[in-house]
């Protein structure tokens, strides 16, 4: 599959989870199969869309049957890299971090949290998710401990850039980051950041398009 | 500003939150002017790329000079329609309307919280941010009396386009949405989603991509 999604622009990344979960929805509602077309009418794509999408990593549809709805949703599952477990740890235990530690569906596809840490004496001992926050003086020696894959990160902007320097020198090579900032890291490190800053400010933006048009 | 904004493509839309946040750095640094070249630099851009895009929206650079930091974030702040206030409510105040509720950087921008609301018993009465979560039977009352432009959207994901419906029939034109679907919204109504598990998904597909390359 490598030797496919090497090419694969990150427009169709980003809309991989998306045929995840519409994929998820046919299964729970006992669809097998469905053609490129009821695909593309459902998540609001072309059907040629679906097929080029698909075809970047080899191409799973059969002419005249369309798509074996399981079969589609494993191999993109596994496209992923969901057929993996992962281990992470949340840096920064305020609202955010709470909220994210107890998201269920990050468990239910086996993103496990087993760390949580923050600078702040009266969170340091306060339990989010299923996990006890520990102070940041513990990071180091936690980390080297256990195998992290992910890093979420909900710091504030002004110590984002420190606190992801030092999850990248112990090792980590993810980081989800709702800290508002860009993260400079090394070219073996991955970044997905999730701005709301950034969202809200997209939406002011298209409201006065809608709602002010010239 | 209007006459040029219709013709702008996402991307460059998606960009000028980050043009926003980097000038209001450039600014609280007593930085005055910077170069195309530099802010590109900055903003890990090119130079080239810095000028069309704030050429799609009349073109504020001075050549030989660069841009006046002052005049072009606030020509940014006004093209993302940040120069008007707009009110806000919450719908759903689990974690995620807490975490949203207490964004100080909403507030610093003029999106004022005004309500929050949720179906649960032992949630309704309680504080999120600065308001009192009411129950949703008081939404149609409330929406009715205030002028809402944005609903924060943090409920489940099976009851998530039937409150979309609600609050889009009450005039609401703006949602933020962080329930993981994609809403069905009339035409003159704007959504941003902001998709947590998706940003998940992405970052373990790029993991892989990191990890274990071929």
């Amino acid at each position: 599959m490598h030797r496919f999604s090497k090419k694969v622009s990150m427009t169709v990344v980003k809309r991989l989870p998306k045929y995840y979960q519409y994929l998820t929805d046919l299964l729970l509602n006992d669809i097998e199969k469905i053609s490129s077309k009821e695909l593309a009418s459902l998540m609001g794509l072309t059907a040629s869309q679906i097929r080029q999408d698909l075809n970047s990593f080899g191409g799973y549809g059969q002419q005249g049957y369309g798509y074996n709805v399981l079969e589609l949703r494993e191999a993109i599952k596994e496209i992923l890299g969901l057929d993996s477990d992962y281990t992470c740890i949340i840096i920064g235990s305020g609202n955010m971090g709470h909220a994210i530690a107890n998201y269920e569906r990050f468990k239910r596809e086996g993103v496990m949290l087993i760390g949580a840490f923050d600078v702040d004496p009266l969170r340091v001992g306060t339990v989010v998710g299923n996990v006890v926050v520990k102070h940041m003086d513990e990071l180091e020696g936690f980390v080297k401990n256990h195998d992290i894959d992910i890093c979420i990160l909900c710091v504030p902007r002004g110590v984002g850039q420190q606190v992801a320097k030092t999850v990248t020198d112990l090792g980590i090579k993810g980081i989800l980051n709702f800290s508002p900032l860009d993260l400079d890291v090394p070219d073996d490190v991955v970044v997905e950041n999730v701005n709301i800053t950034d969202s809200l400010f997209t939406l002011t933006y298209l409201l006065k398009e809608v709602t002010d048009p010239e």
